[in-house]
């Protein structure tokens, strides 16, 4: 079956370290639920188990969600490879249905499942599956290479010596590699520009703790985990530049959807003359939606705040909000930096021309 | 030995719900460490006991630990009752110092431990004993009244059918009995004013999850936890009030000391035109203090964040910064609620006055 595939297509592993990994014609992604305790790679070979990974936060962040659902299309090609040769492309649309409702709320996998869409309706037969995988590959390739962009473009705007904040993981987990904001304090890391990062713990699912801290560490970057509530505290007493994050979706306007708890820190930087980053690849964006009251917010399972770990640290029975984003307005906003480059005090006007050069 | 004692003074048990219990000349505190899973009683004989009690938290909250280090100083009175009968007060001033330096940013704990230390200068003598017991009785017994003053002074801000926002405990377990922030909280709701509380859940010791979701649900009362990170999203989406919190310390100028992600909530609150309140009984004031900056504020150890009901949620190794509590400047602040009253937009002109009456 996968005689198909040429060898470079069999098998996509990037140099620099990657959640992803596409090995003997099937997806391993690094779990994220385990870390930093385990490093444990899982092996999919179909779509809907791909989907419930996506679901089930095995692989998180919009841009590796996207790569993810991506790599999840060639699965279901593969598997329904004898359809495909009848024309029949039933089955493959409803894997792509299911990876499409995954989650809600990040567009990237809207826009990664939209690529593979339009591979698959111009050439609906066998054929088809080696252009698949070879594309979902190249968005694999395409995300790291576009992290780098936003590293140096994001970087240019940090002074040296600098001490940021970021919440949750847009970094090399939550990404092909390198990393969105993650990129940004990176490349800026390498040119010296960095003194000190805080991480925001970013609870229910503590990406911040679990995620970034292991990242920054690794890459040996001074940082030190604070809780959300002790954000304002911290801003206060510290000369912080920039706040950076990533973003899961961007409006038409400029609204910012993100882990919940960005908006509180955009409010936060704004009332201690902080800056404000947002790092994404230009995939994030959809033009379609005209501002953030239109951007659906996934609202996730009480018991994610409830407990912990599989530890009930509230009352049985207590009722819990759970929305896992939150939308932080334009004008909250410095810059927004894409792989094209930066937009600063974001707006309509600036959106559109930023996409037109 | 405690034959010194009347049958008024071996034994306060309060009517209501007390985390704190006078019983036959020994301290029993319910241990709030392990709520809501278990229900403990921990009795205590010692001041030094007492004060290891108090730094570990097993209890909390600026009023209750106030009571308990009273107490604290009846036990080391009964302890050393030969060394008083040789008007020694040695041991009792060294067991003294060591409760004030258990937790450093409650001022309620001063205001009793002087409170004790005066009864005890001016009588160094075993005939104290009583009087010092007597004193602690006085001081939980007047706590409790006080907690229901600060409720009705708070309840007739509240318009009826509110949603409230509250943050960490600031309930009948943070006092005597009935609770500050609670308190209002619970007399509101008792007059039909409180449609929904919104707790936050406070990283990292989790009282609000714990301690604060626990209390509202056996009252009865309404309530849905949410994550810090969660604030801003849930002021700016539900009708939200008015946020009420309690206090550690109040400066002169109405600084408030609490725990930390309170000044996050006063900014959320101001950008999102919702109230914000603060009750605390009148020995939370520090009139010696002029200005916010000058509250020491308790940093804490960092594997209360890096860890969790000992569990490693962060990467070995990592820094973590853990201040227990943050600074509202009043201009943030809309009431602070006292036994005696309301101050409105406090500032150091109304305090005094307020304390003048």
């Amino acid at each position: 079956m996968t005689s198909l595939l040429n060898e470079q297509q069999t098998s996509f592993i990037p140099e620099e370290f990657s959640p992803i990994r596409w090995s003997q014609s099937a997806l391993e992604l690094l779990d994220q639920r385990k870390l930093p305790a385990q490093t444990e790679w899982l092996r999919f070979n179909t779509a809907p188990d791909v989907a419930k990974a996506i679901h089930d936060m095995v692989v998180r962040g919009a841009p590796a969600i996207g790569i993810t659902a991506a790599y999840g299309v060639a699965l279901s090609a593969i598997e329904h490879q004898q359809a495909l040769g009848r024309g029949d492309t039933t089955a493959i649309n409803q894997d792509i249905e299911q990876l499409a409702e995954s989650r809600p709320t990040a567009i990237n996998l809207m826009w990664a499942l939209n690529q593979m869409k339009t591979i698959l309706a111009a050439q609906p037969n066998a054929q088809v599956i080696p252009t698949l995988v070879a594309e979902a590959i190249k968005i694999h390739q395409q995300d790291i290479e576009f992290c780098h962009s936003i590293g140096r473009h994001g970087a240019s705007l940090i002074e040296p010596q600098s001490t940021v904040y970021t919440h949750c993981n847009a970094g090399a987990l939550a990404t092909g590699g390198h990393g969105t904001a993650l990129g940004v304090i990176r490349t800026a890391f390498s040119q010296n520009k960095i003194a000190q990062v805080f991480a925001g713990e970013t609870r229910p699912w503590l990406q911040g703790a679990r995620l970034t801290s292991w990242e920054l560490q690794q890459a040996g970057i001074p940082t030190r985990l604070v809780t959300e509530g002790a954000a304002g505290h911290t801003l206060k007493n510290n000369e912080v530049q920039w706040v950076i994050v990533g973003a899961d979706r961007i409006a038409a306007d400029g609204s910012v959807a993100n882990k919940v708890g960005t908006y509180n820190l955009a409010i936060l930087a704004r009332h201690h003359h902080c800056k404000v980053m947002v790092a994404a690849p230009s995939s994030t964006f959809d033009l379609t939606i005209h501002s953030g009251e239109d951007i659906p917010i996934e609202q996730r399972a009480e018991e994610e705040v409830t407990q912990l770990q599989g530890i009930q640290i509230a009352p049985e029975g207590i009722s819990a909000l759970n929305p896992s984003f939150d939308v932080t307005p334009p004008e909250l906003i410095d810059a927004i930096v894409t792989e094209q480059g930066i937009i600063e005090q974001p707006d309509a006007e600036k959106i559109r021309r930023h996409f037109q050069r």
